[in-house]
């Protein structure tokens, strides 16, 4: 049967497990895409660079936004990245000619996503990122095709490796936030700048991306509040260890009757909860839909194999035929929900304090908190401080309370005399519900 | 745009949350299929029936083999069950004439599955089944499709709710198999007659079709090694748990030199590997790659909502126009691997004796397992029992060790004269690897 041509541009780790895994699995790939795959042209900055597969009889091109052009391709497979720029270009020049286009850029499709689904829609053609969140793990293909029966009510996803590894290694070895950070770096988890990975941003795109998906929206990363996890420290994930929890970075979005909550925040999470034990440079994410419940899925979310595979995946699945609106609904009908504004954000909380050790401090705080309404659920206190005039943590867990109140009393609280620190304040989201 | 017409045999549990959840997300699922679905016509054995939904202008037609005929359908949905009878005379005759067919029916798919798949792609009709393996999660599109590059190496499941609701009601309430039953019967999660369930039939089923998709074989159910949980006893939870593992019902399909690997029986599971804390009702499958590495999928295995998303989630892929080989990869290409022999089926072991408690038990004990070349990884025992004469428990779990070599050793064991009951023999599997 007529082979799928595929060009692929970009070739680092991603795109060369792609050209090596079509290379060392092509019976079963023929097999199950009812008819080869074929590699007819590749386009990279360093032409020289060594790279651990055979590109075989693939034509080099220098300029990427040629691989469009090229006479008889079926798709481009944008590996490139960035929000703009070159992959940006590319995208829109094959999705312009009628050629669809796989890519695994989520940067790219949180800022452009709504455009281009048009532009496939216009030219008959697809757009397929499984890949661009949570590498191996098919979690677009669930939102989109497996799940697709059900009204979602939540999602949320560990999402990004770099900060579920640098958390795993600040509970299990005691590690500051900049020791583990210094630990993934070594380990060539994190990036010499790691900003988009701590900070959050590459959670929110993912995110923005899912919810898209599963709530019929338009991706919009700017309706997703940010907070990363620098200030999570050593000390937090003990106290959340003696909770019985463990601290994630997660994305989680939530359909209420006020709008759409978008967010990105460290979080406590139930170590019984199905997220709860999701550690190392796993992602896990938790879909919940009206039919089914909840369904988690947990793999590599990251890695030039795991992200080869969902990158295949697609590429299989566009030879076979498949085609569908890139956003699962047409992209005409992609909504801009509200954001849902704090003062109906309900969660319960945990707030850490490093507070003078002397009489009254903790009757303080409790009037603070119930000025604001809020009910206390737990009080740690251990002990004295070592040093003679230390300071000593206090922990408290909150009942369910919205975040204007919460914040409001914790501003309020951090201004006490007694109170050393900035207090820590950080979302305990039970994944069961 | 042009309504897809489906018809459905079988109106139990899921057929009426078919109905319900179509008419319930109707706008969204017309969004996402891109057009009406609509229940043309519907057929089960007694029409005077309550059935909580409303069945709308759908045709009742007495004889479900009539279905088949009605012009114009795109689909039959099959609800009936079992694995020959109505259900099978049904699928036979829609993909007879080209109608498309969406079944739950495991058992029809494990012993018809491949003539099915052939008559499938004969008509160029499609065979979807989602529903029958793991309920509401979509197990079978991750392996057809999600991970469609990867060569299998193992997958592994908790496929029988029940069970695992009966393994987690005997670990968490200390109760006895024939107690713990009796609950699930009573809260309407076990059968009158449990046989299927509890002897493993029905995960045997549900294994088969999985490895017929991984790894192109086709469905044989009788290749299945097959063991049930009723020789499970509460003190073999307690000793798993000290040994930080809970006991699940496996279903593992293995790759090997060897051959393919395919048996159902109660294991051992490490607490902190994927599978060792889904509990209760929730199925769980880990499934292993080559590029994708381990990827684990956790939900509701079981009940009409989780069951019919599935349904609807293949209905709405049709709606689509997606279309495949049932199997992956087409019927004629399935071939049938040679069964693993004992002899080569290794794995370290959980082995539980009620000996006698006196002098020199242990020794020959030691000296039967070191004739087999068997190693002793751990060897727990617990003070005197309570009765003066009463037997002890001694556990031994073992290095890795083949099949044939620890079942020889068991028998000459349990033919000791200190060893009071048939010795409790029980996999260690370690779903890391």
């Amino acid at each position: 049967m007529k082979p799928y041509k595929i060009a692929i541009a970009g070739l680092g780790t991603v795109g060369a497990s792609v050209i090596r895994i079509l290379q060392e699995n092509n019976a079963s790939i023929i097999a199950r895409a009812a008819r080869p795959i074929e590699v007819v042209a590749v386009s990279a900055r360093d032409k020289s660079r060594q790279r651990n597969c055979d590109l075989g009889g693939a034509l080099w091109v220098d300029n990427p936004l040629d691989l469009a052009a090229i006479e008889g391709i079926d798709a481009v497979v944008e590996l490139i990245g960035g929000a703009d720029g070159a992959a940006y270009d590319l995208c829109r020049a094959a999705l312009a000619r009628g050629v669809s286009v796989v890519t695994a850029n989520k940067a790219l499709l949180a800022k452009h996503g709504a455009e281009l689904a048009a532009n496939a829609e216009k030219a008959n053609a697809q757009l397929f990122f499984e890949a661009a969140v949570a590498g191996g793990i098919p979690v677009i293909k669930t939102v989109r095709e497996g799940l697709s029966a059900n009204h979602f009510t939540v999602i949320e996803g560990i999402l990004n490796g770099t900060c579920n590894y640098i958390l795993t290694r600040m509970a299990e070895d005691g590690l500051e936030f900049s020791a583990a950070l210094q630990l993934a770096q070594n380990q060539g988890y994190a990036e010499a700048d790691p900003t988009a990975d701590i900070d959050g941003h590459d959670t929110a795109h993912k995110l923005s991306i899912l919810a898209a998906l599963a709530f019929g929206v338009r991706p919009d990363v700017a309706a997703v509040s940010l907070e990363g996890i620098r200030r999570v420290s050593a000390l937090d994930l003990r106290f959340a260890a003696e909770l019985k929890c463990s601290i994630k970075l997660l994305g989680v979005a939530r359909l209420s009757a006020y709008g759409l909550e978008q967010r990105v925040s460290p979080c406590l999470v139930p170590l019984a909860s199905p997220l709860g034990k999701v550690n190392g440079v796993l992602n896990g994410v938790l879909l919940r839909g009206d039919a089914v419940g909840g369904v988690t899925l947990v793999g590599r979310g990251a890695g030039g194999n795991p992200t080869a595979s969902a990158v295949l995946g697609d590429i299989i699945d566009l030879a076979r035929g498949h085609k569908m609106p890139p956003f699962s609904v047409p992209a005409g009908h992609l909504k801009l929900l509200q954001a849902v504004p704090l003062s109906h954000r309900a969660s319960c909380w945990y707030l850490r304090l490093q507070v003078k050790d002397q009489p009254g401090v903790v009757a303080d705080i409790a009037a603070l908190l119930r000025d604001e309404n809020i009910s206390i659920e737990k009080l740690l206190q251990h002990g004295r401080s070592h040093t003679t005039d230390g300071p000593v943590s206090v922990v408290i867990t909150t009942h369910e309370i919205n975040e204007s109140a919460i914040r409001k009393a914790t501003q309020q609280i951090g201004q006490l005399q007694a109170v050393c620190e900035e207090p820590c304040l950080i979302r305990l989201e039970n994944t069961e519900k």
